[in-house]
């Protein structure tokens, strides 16, 4: 057992509320959270708050994990080229052992941002889901159907091998993007979410293009559309949601689907801001994702809650727009729900032990006005002193324990930026 | 002396360059940039680079440093109940002890950003330059001038006493902004500007609001009025410029007035995003502040340069604008000739020691694709190693040298919190 005491604790039912609780973790879980004093188990390591404070982690709701290659590789330049020139000749490179390796590059950069669980879409899963169990990180994988794989019915047989291999990890139906994805595959993956029962994800209304292109060749627009093939059956949700009309909303907000917002990977491809606070107030669900490295560059949950808030004042006008605890919330416990991570949304008995400790003895936690708010509008990574994974530390003061040098995990990253370069 | 060695380099003559240059400086002066290897002077410390970049300290060009007491007091509300509730009555409420105490915990969140230099426009200047030249820190103050201001032949006191105090500390001439201050009183910066052959600054058309009511009242947006005023007769600039007109774009080219940027307090305030690529390509001089923290509410200049740029790609719909070394190099060279810094503008003989080293060796740093662009897409506080001022060494590995503990400064500001919620 390890114990956490002499600090806050930050709680989310009913709301972010702080309390004076100590937390006892035992294997990956929570057994106690309730006041000091209570007799003590035997614990292996007894960890000091010192006033600091204890929180669920943030999830990432949305990402590309090993597209961490190719972060700074191509930056300022149109996105037909990055995507021509860069994403797709270099991610051709791309083989198990790379996608192991950056894998666990981007997992260090979670960490340092007290990331504990991502929802990754992305190639080669067997390396992908390897990478997180041997650094014991959570993850969320994400099929990506779209028409240039060759082996359609490979995402039933990952659906049942991923939800089955580990407790780190699992897996949930969805296809890259109706852009992508012809009907006949769209509706394939439906079949699969009405046979399990499974709600299903995609890459959603990114782009304007992408939601004209969509209404040019259906009539509707892309959430309409996969809501009539039967997509959105049993739940799900999209990636991005920029463009989302009034009747989408109205969709989402019905169906309970999640959007899942990327405000700095939207920001730095110039594809517009989401429409987090009118789809707050239809009820929509709301998680909060960095995307990939490629397009961010950063892997870093603290920009993206100030962009989530910060861009809806602008879009709006209005100051009071999407307050700091809605987006802590969206963070914390929005991306744990999307992700199908029931038990990581809290700090509370039962629950997966995968918390986070922020450092509030540094200037910018200071003066301690208001702890929800200076988290988001002013916390960085330099707050994260410590991030645990289903009961494991895994970052901790600027070190990281997953089984593998920081050092070595950089060396073979930029092993592999030389190979590509001169292939 | 003291001699950085062993890492790389990163010079601004002639746009921003890598080197392996090693670096002496002396008192606070740099007196060696240079292959290693040169006989060694009698160094009291050799600090080992160890692979980290050794650069020029990051310019805040526009800041109110002890509005820190702000942070997270009041967000999510109305601009005008922000200003009429929290910011005015709370100010009201600052004496020269809270000014001192506050502006050194300020100083701490520059430091820890690499931030080596502000420009700093508040009240109780005596206050504020102890705060700075006790800490080890470089400021600018800015005149203020408004018609609140009882003694207005004050600035020109302050002009003379400031620029004289210490080598820490310097004065420009300035005024609040146009819809706070009446035209005689502009008209007397205007005086002092053309007696002392000075630039003056101030807040410029930071939201349409203000610009409206200003071609309103004399049929002249805010810089074409300064400008008829005499105002910019010997240079100067705005913060913010948020709306400028093409007209006001090109005076700012013609005259050289320096548009100093705040992305992340005009987002948050809802004001608007200033329209950066077009001032740059018309020839603007720019450069980038946080604003206080009641609006940012940090001050982490990582967080500006990736809004600044994110921000013109989203504004102009084209993500190759704005490109990351334009914008490093708004915050390390362009902040510091605003502020009338000519000699803390690169890494070269001759020039102040303001440096700052950045850590490496970190996620998200790595792959080593492109530094500058990694440092401006992802950099963050966590990178921030060392900073010196002036040849001190005043931040280095989370820790503060600046004459007094931040858990004094922090406790400090905790009691005028506790204070001022009592009056």
């Amino acid at each position: 057992m390890i114990r956490f005491y002499n600090g806050k604790t930050l709680r989310f039912d009913g709301g972010a509320h702080l309390t004076a609780d100590e937390v006892w973790t035992d294997g990956g879980e929570i057994v106690y959270v309730g006041a000091p004093g209570k007799e003590k188990g035997a614990f292996e390591r007894e960890i000091d708050l010192g006033g600091d404070v204890l929180m669920p982690g943030f999830k990432n709701a949305h990402t590309h994990t090993a597209m961490v290659f190719l972060r700074s590789l191509a930056d300022d330049m149109p996105l037909d080229r990055w995507l021509s020139e860069q994403v797709w000749p270099n991610e051709a490179k791309l083989d198990e052992e790379a996608v192991y390796d950056l894998t666990r590059l981007g997992i260090l950069e979670y960490l340092s941002s007290g990331i504990t669980a991502s929802f990754d879409m992305y190639v080669k899963n067997e390396a992908n889901a390897r990478a997180n169990i041997d650094s014991g990180f959570r993850t969320v994988l994400c099929a990506a159907l779209n028409n240039f794989d060759k082996d359609v019915e490979n995402i039933e047989r990952e659906y049942q091998r991923f939800n089955a291999l580990d407790p780190l990890v699992s897996y949930r139906l969805g296809i890259h993007a109706e852009y992508t994805t012809s009907i006949e595959r769209i509706e394939y993956a439906a079949s699969l979410a009405e046979k399990y029962r499974e709600g299903c994800f995609t890459h959603l209304s990114e782009t304007r293009a992408e939601v004209q292109a969509c209404v040019e060749r259906y009539g509707l627009t892309p959430p309409q559309l996969l809501d009539r093939l039967g997509f959105f059956r049993y739940g799900g949700g999209g990636f991005h949601c920029c463009h989302m009309s009034g009747e989408d909303i109205a969709l989402f907000a019905e169906k309970k689907l999640w959007a899942i917002t990327n405000p700095a990977s939207n920001l730095k491809l110039a594809s517009g801001a989401a429409p987090i606070e009118r789809m707050r107030k239809a009820g929509v669900p709301l998680a909060i994702g960095t995307d990939g490295a490629g397009s961010n560059n950063a892997l870093d949950m603290f920009r993206e809650m100030y962009l989530v808030t910060a861009l809806q004042k602008l879009a709006t006008g209005d100051a009071a727009a999407c307050p700091a605890e809605c987006v802590l919330e969206m963070a914390c416990v929005g991306g744990a729900r999307a992700m199908g991570l029931d038990d990581c949304t809290d700090v509370a008995p039962g629950k997966k032990a995968d918390l986070v400790v922020l450092d509030l003895q540094r200037p910018n936690m200071q003066p301690e006005n208001n702890l929800v708010k200076n988290i988001v509008y002013a916390g960085s990574k330099e707050n994260v002193r410590l991030t645990m994974v289903n009961g494991r530390v895994l970052y901790e003061r600027g070190e990281f324990f997953v089984g593998e040098s920081a050092e070595r995990i950089y060396g073979k990253a930029n092993a592999f930026i030389r190979k590509i370069r001169q292939l």
